[in-house]
């Protein structure tokens, strides 16, 4: 029985309590928030006790730690959680700094404390059949892995200027299911990108629409797109073509229904958005956490993958302003 | 805050406790089941206490009861429930004797209490949105419903002989599903059968393997074919075609992953079974039961919904057995 | 070199003409119609002569003869071109009535010449390989068929005045197909039907919905639904449950694009009406009769095909009449 | 009636040559080639004459050439038949040389004679279809292209030596998909390329696998992705993401029969290649022609058309080679 607390009771704090909550191996012993109303309303629906977060993280009853809670305080609580011997699950970005990761992965070595970087994808169960199925040689050695990820509609400009941008808020969530599927690093990266869906966007010094190649050192490639708009609902498709076939995960839509009429075959959206397309995923994340600390195992992704997500987002972002490809082995 | 009472530990009873757990506006006081243990591991994993079937029935603490139990034991269960004023759900089918499903209706209606017939399916997400599409009109006026129903592999045997056969076991659930969606009733059945799958279960009197034709008095038509094989997984579709178009409800896959080899493009088999397939009907079903009695409006599938699948069920294996139609008008 | 001759330059014999110009082992030598400028128009776009129907049964530089005129007129040909030797193609249905057909059978036998019904679905790339594989034994033995065919529109009520009705003009495609699928005789049909889509056809007699229930001696099962009516195009489906699984054929439609838009996502209809949908079907079919009478083969679908098709019509109505199932094997 | 002449009797002539055959406004007078087998037996098939190249250039019983010879042949005929006033049709690429290209448009244009290039995908019934729904504005203004193309299996390596290379000999016909689509020139590119389906391929100087980057002056995208391998077929795939909405057009399978059984649904291969996948476009391209000339239209895709996709090999090649993205906009 593995006994957790939680920093950060917003949307994805609340996820990973529902989770833990019909779980019989783990149990939620006490969440933190910045408001106080809002971890008192997660504390009780979750059968939880409120604690600020530096108590939850000295606490001796807490064997893990959740954080969920703005990037700018994941290098902090970290190194606390560390020092204190604690598991730690750790939502992506870890910090918009590769530096900043670098000293968190220090500290963790250190201690020798389980972690786990949040990039729930991984465990959507499409991603993880496919990966499942490259593993077992279904298609071979692979050739060409090609990842599409579009959201339904861009977030409001203020959350935008505290993003990161384009590439570290939400093509990280790519670049890490990139490497996941291809079982070799990238070395070499060219991105483009405009402000197609909203002149602001691009007057804020970001993009909305954006294309990536990355390459291996044995020729292997990476195609990536993505745009903050999807009129059909959140676009989240990958290709992967190997040496004797391909494999492909397309998006899930609301229903099954199909309307056939004087206009053709007609199907539903795909599911609007992260929460619904995702609510296996960050279901089996968390239960792929507790298990891994339960059993002692290492649970993956690592926060190195974390680091190389956010070095793959800063050569992006680089690439893009310049116009030149960046290598990626100089880092 | 609904209080319940949970008769039955098996299967579909667990599905009940998990949904109820999961409920703001309810809470599962205790449960029950012929088997100590049974009872004594729901109980501990819902927070409810074990109890007596009797005990629920007569408790003043419990509002409402879910009855599970094996289907020779609903009668008595409805009868007591019901002079004791508590709100009834009921598995289906309700008995197997048309007679003493009319009983249970008198004292159901004598008591004035709500009460629920587990037709799960009317719940199934995609069902019931083409269920709304059609009351829209999104298809105008039915002319034809087409349903296909077809379980992964036999049960056996022993379950067979007390299960009333095919037609009151399996096709029951498509006799109500085709009176959902028609909105008429039907007047005359035709129904043909065979054991194809398996010789023993035509040695029990029973067919594995079957169709039947119904008509309303304006002439619509309903087509289902059941079987219980489908090497594919669990087989559940509908078609209806209306005036302006048709609407169909396709199998829900294991995965969205799709393989391209020198074989062709394979997709994943149909979720496996109910379990799988109808996850979010039983939650959907049970939640709406706790709504209506909490808001007091009338639950539907009815209990008058549950003897009309019944009395289709029977004279389909009348007509079966005669090769003769059955007029459902005279019943 | 198959020298032939052509008798009907309506639409079917069109389609026919042009699949021969397009063979190197056959060549149109005469064309005949009723209306002479029909006959020259299409003898100047296919490089034959225009005769009199008479003197192409009678010619001796004709081997074989494609008969495509109205159906009242198919006895008299058959016999004129039987007792003239030639090898005979013929439209379904080749007659209304059985004991005609019969006759002609006899006729035709007599003479020993090669006769094809003009069952052009079997030609179907799509039926043709389904049937293919049921033969290879992809989903073991056959268990029940479903046959779904749909006009996108009723024909005028002239056309429905003389064509014997839904089951003998339109249905008799389907028992063709589903005899040619299930590989055992039907011993027993029962069939309903109504005029939901136009009262004026239910007015004339007729109806212009209508299901059927066939079923084998061994209980294996059929099931096939016709409408005068699709909104979304000519809808053309097979379905085919065997031990094993299941082999299904799916529309064409006319695109393979797909428009993803806020409401969803947007496939093209079906393709139109049979010109478009069977166009290789038709050429298929002639191309087989040609090859069959070059190497001395015997011709499918035979006048005995077109013979039980006729007769299982015949049940049809008269089981929708009578309300009753009818056997087949009394004929 | 236009009077066309082929230069070249080869599987692209062939198909031409049965294109002409069937239309009522076209009339081929003679072929060539330069094995006079070739051209006897497309003659016979064909009802036209053989005759030398240059008595088809030269005759003034001719309007129309088709060129479907070796590329390097082009440059001699196109200023032959320009010169010699005729409407010419003449297969990709024009010619291998961007100069050399100029200066047949310089030819063309002095001559004032009609001139396709042979782009066929632009006919292709699923690839106009999602143009002309651009056209009318069904996704909006647009903003990322994706193009997937894959051959089943690479070409003899005698075939790559004097291909030009991937770029120029396949990716071409990509590269006018994009122009067709976007309606923006494309000003920069980025190319990236390996030899991962044979190494033989990657010793005589070409990549197997191929992605590019393309982006407009206003910022829209393309990526286009290319291999010599797919087994399951030949995978010919277009995506365009615009403001409102997504259009995709599919491969076209062998039938429309799936395969349902204990391991999933099946459904089949991609149409083989071209012959198969491209037949409708090849007609439809030869038809668009002989129109234009006849009405007087300027037929597309011009030589100017020709000239562009050339340039942008080109410099895909270069780039593949540098390293570096390579301006379009120099040229």
């Amino acid at each position: 029985m593995l006994k957790m607390g939680l920093l950060g009771c917003g949307r994805i704090g609340q996820v990973h309590a529902r989770t833990i909550r019909g779980l019989d191996n783990a149990r939620l012993v006490a969440v933190a928030d910045a408001v106080p109303e809002a971890a008192q309303a997660l504390a009780a629906r979750s059968g939880a006790e409120t604690r600020s977060a530096e108590d939850i993280l000295a606490a001796t009853d807490i064997d893990a730690v959740v954080i969920g809670t703005p990037t700018d305080t994941h290098f902090d609580y970290i190194h606390a959680a560390a020092r204190a011997g604690k598991a730690i699950f750790c939502e992506k970005p870890i910090d918009m700094s590769v530096d900043r990761i670098r000293a968190c992965m220090d500290v963790v070595a250190a201690a020798g404390v389980p972690f786990m970087t949040g990039f729930n994808r991984r465990f959507d169960p499409n991603f993880a059949s496919l990966r499942n199925r490259i593993a077992k040689g279904a298609i071979g050695a692979i050739e060409l892995v090609q990842i599409t990820s579009r959201d339904p509609a861009p977030p409001p400009l203020s959350y935008i200027a505290r993003s990161g941008g384009l590439f570290r808020d939400m093509m990280i969530h790519d670049f890490d299911m990139a490497r996941f599927l291809m079982g070799e690093e990238f070395v070499r990266l060219h991105a483009v990108g405009a402000a197609l869906v909203d002149p602001a966007i691009g007057e804020a010094g970001d993009v909305d629409t954006a294309a990536v190649i990355l390459t291996t050192a044995s020729g292997r490639i990476c195609q990536i797109s993505n745009s903050r708009r999807a009129a059909y609902g959140y676009d989240q498709r990958i290709e992967v073509h190997g040496e004797s076939g391909m494999l492909r995960a397309e998006n899930q839509l609301e229903t099954t229904v199909e309307l056939a009429n004087g206009d053709g075959f007609h199907r539903d959206r795909a599911q609007h958005f992260f929460l619904e397309r995702y609510e296996a995923a960050f279901r089996n994340e968390m239960t792929a956490f507790i298990d891994a600390v339960e059993t002692g195992a290492t649970p993956t992704p690592s926060i190195g993958d974390g680091l190389m997500a956010q070095i793959m987002a800063d050569a992006a972002d680089l690439s893009r302003q310049t116009g030149q490809p960046v290598d990626l082995t100089t880092g």
